[in-house]
């Protein structure tokens, strides 16, 4: 019954995204749409959906607008961040960047990130201040990565900032939005908001290992690129000296470096740090369903975080 | 009293504009005071001011962050435009884009436009589903105007549609919000919101104009650019084959040509045309207030007109 919901409630969610980047411009609705049919894994649309139904909400067909729209938010910031990282692939397709161009992508992105607010203005004032929140404090995380990358100064502080920043507070707001919406009490909104933040800590450490371990043709992009970037998980594993040396390796512009960074970091027992990491995120996001009331919906965000953890794309 | 509400009014909206961009990551907060203590004419802010006063408003504090929201729709566009056109200077400072690099101009536009969001959600749905109206639709013009000025397809009709888009509809949506707030009748909002939409297209002509006849040391900013780009005023006053031979031209690199067209356009009676345009839409705008009842604000409203007509930068 839940996961009839909720497969119901995301195949709704891909219908409002492709509905809602209608426009008289044609290059905007056939850029929109490129980014808005290219897959994607809409973790967050589903923990909006299924904190909806935990908090006790019965009318799913009221959550998807909001579901829409922090999966809109991500899908902006994604359009951004191809144009700042020179990205050429995404989800195995041509990013928008490279098709159409760097004004275009800059406007496709703002474009969506109108959509964002068109899409959650009609909730009213309580959401509406907690998803601009969740968008500062995400354009904030972008803005810290890219400036520490800079410097080459990535440390184990900075990078538990920045993921928290550009990655946790959105899927705490998910679950903050689809709780509020269900009609949970302030404590169960509290736990579905914290359930949701941890969960985006260790969906952001996985994704980061899967930059160094996982195989392109899997994740449909380029792997190595936030090591190229100077950034990434390393991270999570080196302190201060290491970190700074491996970075400005990775600023070569060849990729043999990249390659045997990667191999090196494989071989060093980064990832095994960063996985364990994840793992103490994933038990914390546990933790903080126990003031959930046991439901279907609450299994499923049990098994979401499982999902996350063993993802390998 | 009303001049001195209104000044006192657009001094509350400065302290707003830059006290919301305050942030952790100082880079953004550095970037978005730049760009938001360089002045600016504030023409938004005074309409909706100005429109709440007009609609019957009392409390002028509560309009501040509203009209404060739609300045900072206007700079975080400002700042993206800047990266499409590589613009050095902007009100006579370099620009964010040229000072900070094309990344993190990127993150500061993205971050003025999350403050919009911020600074607007308390108000509840209905204004804020007319402000995310009026960001899509300058969203659609900002590239239906790039679109065209790479195709050189700029002719009147098309100059009307992105003038309309990218301009016009966010002060209309000043007018109707203020008004809206301000209490007014369904008929004084809509024609507080008429009357707004026409000065933006007044005040978008007279721009184009400025860009080719304009002081660049008045203007603080290049004149020309926007033939360099291909597109503006030119498009009024000239039809589709002559504007596109114009525009073939003012693509080249050298800015010999470009001088050689504003003299040539200066000559050619572009600019009158164009100044009776504004006129007549100045001419909609003064019509439009005929439904808003006698007072102070509106008397300011309608010098509002004469001010946008005859500015000089």
């Amino acid at each position: 019954m839940v996961k009839q919901q909720l497969e119901q409630g995301l195949t709704a969610v891909e219908e409002t995204l492709q509905a809602v980047v209608k426009s008289d411009i044609q290059l905007l609705e056939d850029a929109s749409l490129h980014i808005v049919t290219s897959g994607g894994k809409r973790v967050r649309p589903r923990v909006v959906i299924l904190a909806y139904l935990a908090a006790g909400g019965q009318d799913v067909d009221s959550v998807i607008p909001m579901a829409a729209a922090v999966e809109m938010v991500h899908t902006a910031t994604l359009v951004h961040d191809d144009i700042n990282d020179h990205s050429l692939t995404r989800r195995g397709k041509v990013t928008v960047h490279a098709r159409w161009g760097r004004t275009f992508a800059l406007l496709t992105g703002d474009y969506l990130f109108t959509k964002v607010y068109e899409l959650m203005a009609p909730y009213g004032a309580e959401p509406n201040v907690v998803i601009a929140t969740a968008c500062t404090r995400l354009v904030e995380g972008e803005t810290l990565q890219a400036a520490a990358a800079k410097a080459g100064e990535m440390d184990r502080e900075t990078y538990k900032q920045i993921i928290s920043l550009k990655t946790a507070s959105l899927f705490e707001a998910s679950g903050r939005l689809g709780a509020w919406l269900g009609g949970g009490s302030p404590e169960v909104i509290q736990g579905l908001a914290e359930y949701a933040y941890n969960l985006g800590l260790t969906f952001q450490i996985i994704d980061d290992v899967l930059d160094i371990i996982g195989d392109p043709e899997t994740m449909g992009k380029p792997t190595g690129l936030d090591l190229t970037q100077g950034r990434g998980v390393l991270a999570v594993a080196h302190n201060g000296g290491k970190a700074e040396e491996l970075t400005a390796v990775a600023e070569l512009p060849e990729p043999d470096p990249i390659q045997l960074m990667m191999a090196g970091l494989r071989a060093s027992g980064a990832v095994e740090v960063a996985r364990l990491q994840a793992q103490e995120m994933a038990a914390r996001a546990r933790r903080a369903l126990n003031v959930v009331p046991d439901s279907p919906a609450r299994d499923e965000l049990l098994h979401l975080i499982d999902a996350v953890l063993e993802r390998d794309r």
